[in-house]
Formats: structure tokens, C-alpha cells, sequence
């Protein structure tokens, strides 16, 4: 047991980070702050991360790991439904490391690690999201004028995915990023997201999409 | 002459803020560093700006006034070409303050100002881009589905306004914020903004638009 205790504390500070960075935003969250809210001495949480940076990377490459593993799920989209899904899981993980996109820019310009990283985590949703939109609607080869169009359609999915929980956030931002707004959060940005490929799509599963919208997303913001 | 002095300080004390913001990023620049920019006293600049909100507050007064002026001649659009040019010069005016859009969740946590004022901004685009959606595919009224859907669109639309240069920083933190990355970004910004209205236009106005897309926009970054 003695052996497993150091174990214990340092994932408990990893939980507390993450909720606290969550909530505040990581400017707004000194490790001194983590110390107090988990009763242990500064010293002790330095022993486990020297630095706040040691505590953001470390999330960050939970989140990247878990992202990675789900992006790869895109290729056993099938249909519209299973589109929704992936959309909406994709979503449901952003929101848990919602500290990130909250102050992303800040980071980025802070932090070596996120600057290289970042960059390739958009670049590989965006591969993600073009392989649904030739999933959903097949047809290659394509003309030179609609690979362009599928790329910028993709791209703006991703712009959407990444920065829709901020846009709640501006538009609320007391509440937007509390856990009692994550569930309508989450639907109104697969909703949007969803939105840039319906046109895109035949008619059948335009219609199946729009009747998933109808049982499921609530009212717009 | 002696009469203006203190107001041409004032004057250049702004500009050269808002420089340093849009280069470096609120957050990582200082009253002292302005002043030491200008070449004047810490004290003379606190004599015309006590603090740096006031800084902030002034530009973002600056911001609002130019924005809504334009936003006003979202009336005046008639067709694509308009559309385009007005699209790239809301890109424009947003390039000229990027600092608040590079920053915005940290800076609206912060400033009073900003948090009660961001949300009306984002609405007030959100009507004039709707309102550009229905000028340019007029038939009122609408079915309800419809009228959602265009909500949608012009919901979409707005994140992208808003963020489009965030997505840009991440993809190239070092570079997509300097000034000789403006021209390319806008355009870029201005194409997918408009690639979300193209798929809801006839094919009339939609082959223009492809047409303006083919000559100005630069390849995908």
C-alpha cells in the first residue's frame, strides 16, 4: 500500500488540474490553488510536477491519446447515424479538456509542446472529416473544383468542431462551460458541424440526418 | 500647438498598443513595455491611461463603432460580388484588432466591458449574415425546417468570422498573425465563410461565386 500512495496523489492532482482549468480557465489556476483545494502542501504537488507546464502537458497527452484512438474510428463510418455519433464522442472529449480550447491561443504561445503538437491535431481531424464526407458521398475521382470544395468543407468542420464551445462561450460566459451546459452544448455544435455536410449529401440521407436533428438537438442558442 | 500635445500622446499611446497586442498578444504585453516603445515615462502613460483595460476599452470602443458602421451595409447586398467584398472587409476590420480575437475567452474573463459587449457583436453578425442569406435566396416565407436551417448557416458563418484567424495561428503560430500573412489569410477566411452559403444559392449566382473563388483565393493552407 505505502508504495502505491505517491501513485494515488499524483493522478488525484491530475483530476482536481483538470477540473479546476475547466472551470477557471488555466491562466486563472495557480498550482497554488490545486495544493490548497486537494489539502496538500505546495511541496508535495511540486515533488510530482515541478512545473504548471508538467501538469498541462501531462493532460495533454491524455487528451491527444484518446483523440487519436477516436479519430481512427472515422473509417468505420457508414452512414449518417454513425456520423452523428462520432461527432458527437468527438465533442464529449473536447468538452472534458475544454481548458485547452478555452485559452488555446495562450497556450500555444506559452508552451512548446502544445505550439508543435496542436497543429497536428487539426491537421489529422481534418483528414478524419474529409474521409466522412468521401464515405458519405462517393464518387471518385473527383473534379480538381469539388476536391477543393470537400477540403474547405472540411476544414471548416473543423474550425467549427474546434472553436464551438468558445462561441457558447462568448455568448455565455458564465455559463457556457459549466457541466449543466454540456449536454445541449455538445448536441447544438454536432448539430452545426453536421450542418456544413448536409448539403453536401443525396437526398435519403439528407432526410435521415434531418429527422436525427429533429428528435434530438434543442433550440438554437 | 501646446493644446494638443497631450492628445497626440494619447493618440500614439494607442497606436503603438495596439500594435504590440495584435504582434504579441495582449496578455504578454505590458504597460511598461508600451511606454518603453514610446519612449516616454511609465507615468505619462498612466497620466492618459491608468490602467491597461483603458487601453483595451478604448480600442474596443474603436473596434465596435467601425464594426457596426459595417455591419449596417450588410442592407446594401445585392448579389455575390457584394457579398464577397463585404465579407473580406468584415475580415479586414477583424485583422485590424486581431488581439481581441486572438484572446478573446481570457480577455472577456478579465473585462466587464468586453463580456457584456461580445455577445450583442456576435448576434449582430449573426443577423447580417442571415440577412445575406435571405437577400441572396429570397422566397419568404419559409417553412420552419428552412428557417432553422438558414439560422444554421448563419450561425456557422459567424464562427468562422470570429475564428478563422485562431485556426490560422494554430496551423502556423509563428507566422499567421504577422502582417505579411494578411493578405492570403483573409482571402482564405472570406472563401470558406462564403463556402457555407454557396451550397444554399442558385445555380446562377453559385457558378459566380465559384468564378470569384477561381481568380482571388489562394491554395488551402
Amino acid at each position: 500500500m505505502a508504495k502505491k500512495a505517491p501513485r494515488r496523489t499524483a493522478e488525484r492532482i491530475l483530476v482536481a488540474a483538470l477540473e479546476l482549468f475547466n472551470r477557471f480557465g488555466e491562466p486563472n489556476v495557480s498550482t497554488t490553488l490545486i495544493s490548497s483545494e486537494l489539502r496538500i502542501s505546495p511541496g508535495n504537488l511540486y515533488y510530482h510536477y515541478p512545473s504548471k507546464d508538467e501538469l498541462v502537458n501531462t493532460l495533454f497527452g491524455q487528451y491527444e491519446g484518446q483523440l487519436y484512438e477516436l479519430l481512427g474510428a472515422s473509417e468505420d463510418v457508414r452512414d449518417v447515424e454513425d456520423c452523428w455519433f462520432f461527432l458527437h464522442s468527438l465533442f464529449e472529449l473536447i468538452w472534458q479538456y475544454r481548458f485547452l480550447y478555452r485559452d488555446l491561443n495562450h497556450l500555444l504561445s506559452r508552451n512548446r509542446r502544445l505550439e508543435t503538437h496542436f497543429p497536428v491535431i487539426l491537421m489529422r481531424k481534418r483528414g478524419a472529416l474529409r474521409l466522412l464526407l468521401d464515405t458519405l458521398r462517393p464518387g471518385q475521382p473527383l473534379a480538381a473544383e469539388d476536391e477543393r470544395t470537400r477540403d474547405a468543407v472540411a476544414a471548416s468542420m473543423v474550425v467549427l468542431l474546434t472553436y464551438w464551445l468558445s462561441y457558447e462561450y462568448v455568448l455565455q460566459p458564465r455559463r457556457a462551460l459549466e457541466p449543466d451546459n454540456a449536454e445541449d452544448a455538445l448536441l447544438r455544435g454536432a448539430f452545426h458541424v453536421l450542418g456544413l455536410l448536409a448539403p453536401h449529401l443525396d437526398a435519403e440521407p439528407r432526410d435521415h440526418l434531418q429527422a436525427l436533428i429533429e428528435a434530438y438537438v434543442p433550440a438554437t442558442l
